[in-house]
């Protein structure tokens, strides 16, 4: 019998606002799903379309050889499936709760000691686009659990394995995540701004916003060939100018300090750098500023 | 006669990186092409390549109706323009130096005295990309002015006209500038993190971060149209997880403190927002702790 053609059991332990996605794209994929949530009533919509609702989480879990996990933090996790930690021996645990790489090497042991594979996952997608490939999913961990359940871990999104440490997915999810607040963070402080001369918002940002945030993304590689943040084509003192400037008229315009907090580094840098004379006593003064807001 | 089929005459102050760029885009297009630079020598391959040199900037504003000023700052570009102004006397100048709207609208009032027709700019590109449509360039103030001199304008690049305000291209410019630092500062921190444990940061920059960077963008029109940065799809109590795991493993790994200011604004609305019980006392404490690395 071969198991990869026939659709797998799975159980979704977890039915908050991506738990509830995830069992949706096992169902509509005609997998046999079984789920468990605190709150059983979340469960309702999902039983109607024809998943299982597992009466104990030890009925969850011993439901299907693949296990899915997503709950609001790892102390939930373990509060939830510590007790009945034995029940999964032997199977495939695909835990996409949101933590740190420690957390993740921790439950990895916690899983080797009761004998469960496990794969730890960060889930790069908001719940809308669950069950389309632009919704990445990263996992490290047991690459044989990895290659053994690919097809069916499709079934939320592109799966893409980034390493054996089952810490690696983790750091990589954080990485990205705490790239988008400094994406939003930029364009927070611009549409504030902006927004003091009672612009179109919505019109800056489909005609200016968004085609310049992507042209800038050709910094990124630069970025990413520099040990430490130092050269740039743009003359350093050209740049102490611009963001001074950008304080300068930022505290003009009455914009609220704390949406400065992005310019810190490239403030401080160009201090490091010995910016151009004028500027560089500018910018003490400039990076001391936005603390005093606080 | 008509001026606009003929390439009119243009002269460029300040040879720069960016001037440089500037002069011989209107030099590659045929106008005749007048330069100044206080340090003269820089000109040497625009003048081998066909450009004018003014030996003074008095014969620099008169040789053209159209000048284009790009240099370090308005100081600079006072102290170089103030003592001939009346040079400019009936011609338009296009400032194209960085500044805040403030600048720009004192020097719009300067022009007005001088009786000189005054466009006030923003470069939105390096100048490598100078001379193509992908080279934004803004501009606000006299709509006689950019209406004349529309068709020359294109040969800097792609123009775009925002408002009768001279201060309109500079808040615009500043705040899609500040925009990018954004994107950069979360970059930064996302390879400060991913670099800790050795990974191929040019790989993870193009096959990760680069198209999450892309797919997150969809999150900018959703920020422009709230008053206030408020709600949002994902749950409260979730996103206040996320970023305590963000700055958990920061610490964790040893990432500099100072990468984290773009997590300012998230991690203070989101204890506004009153996060899940457990977090929010973690924030409190995280919230300050990056201001202890100083
Ligand atoms: N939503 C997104 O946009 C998104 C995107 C990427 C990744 N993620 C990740 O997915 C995971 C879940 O997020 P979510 O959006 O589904 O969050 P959510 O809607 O807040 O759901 C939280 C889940 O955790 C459960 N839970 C909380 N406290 C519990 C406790 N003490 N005991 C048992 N269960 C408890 C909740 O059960 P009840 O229903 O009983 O409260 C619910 O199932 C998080 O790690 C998050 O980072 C979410
Ligand atoms: N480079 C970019 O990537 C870029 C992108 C967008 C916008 N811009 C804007 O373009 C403008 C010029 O930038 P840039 O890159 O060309 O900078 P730059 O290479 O540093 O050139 C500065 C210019 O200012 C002149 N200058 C400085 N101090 C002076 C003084 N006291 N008196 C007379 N001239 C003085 C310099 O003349 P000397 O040659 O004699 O020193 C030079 O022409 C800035 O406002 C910048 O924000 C630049």
């Amino acid at each position: 019998m071969n198991e990869r053609k026939e659709p797998i059991p799975v159980t979704v332990v977890g039915l908050g606002a991506m738990g509830m996605a995830l069992a949706s794209a096992f169902l509509a994929a005609g997998h046999p799903t079984t789920v468990w949530n605190r709150s059983a009533g979340k469960a309702d919509d999902l039983v109607a379309a024809g998943a299982a609702r597992a009466a104990t989480i030890t009925e969850a879990l011993t439901a299907s050889p693949l296990v899915i996990t997503c709950l609001l933090d790892y102390p939930v996790l373990h509060q939830v499936l510590d007790p009945s930690g034995g029940a999964l021996a032997g199977r495939t645990l695909v835990n996409l709760t949101n933590g740190t790489p420690e957390q993740a090497r921790e439950t990895a042991t916690w899983a080797a000691r009761h004998d469960v594979g496990y794969l730890d996952g960060g889930i790069m997608a908001v719940p809308a686009m669950i069950g389309r490939p632009e919704a990445l999913v990263l996992y490290s961990g047991s690459q044989a659990a990895f290659n053994q359940h690919e097809q069916t871990l499709n079934r939320m999104g592109g799966s893409r394995y980034v390493g054996a440490d089952p810490g690696s997915a983790s750091l990589y999810d954080l990485a990205l995540l705490s790239a988008m607040y400094g994406q939003f963070a930029g364009a927070r402080h611009a549409l504030a701004l902006v927004g003091t001369e009672n612009a179109d918002l919505p019109e800056f940002t489909s005609s200016l916003l968004i085609p310049w945030l992507t042209a800038t993304m050709i910094g990124l590689p630069v970025l990413a060939q520099q040990d430490t943040a130092q050269d740039s084509d743009s003359p350093s003192g050209m740049q102490a100018v611009a963001i001074a400037n950008i304080v300068d008229a930022s505290n003009a315009q009455g914009v609220d300090g704390d949406l400065l907090s992005h310019l810190l580094i490239p403030m401080r840098d160009l201090i490091g750098r010995r910016a151009a004379g004028r500027s560089l006593d500018d910018l003490v003064d400039l990076i001391n500023r936005p603390e005093q807001g606080k």
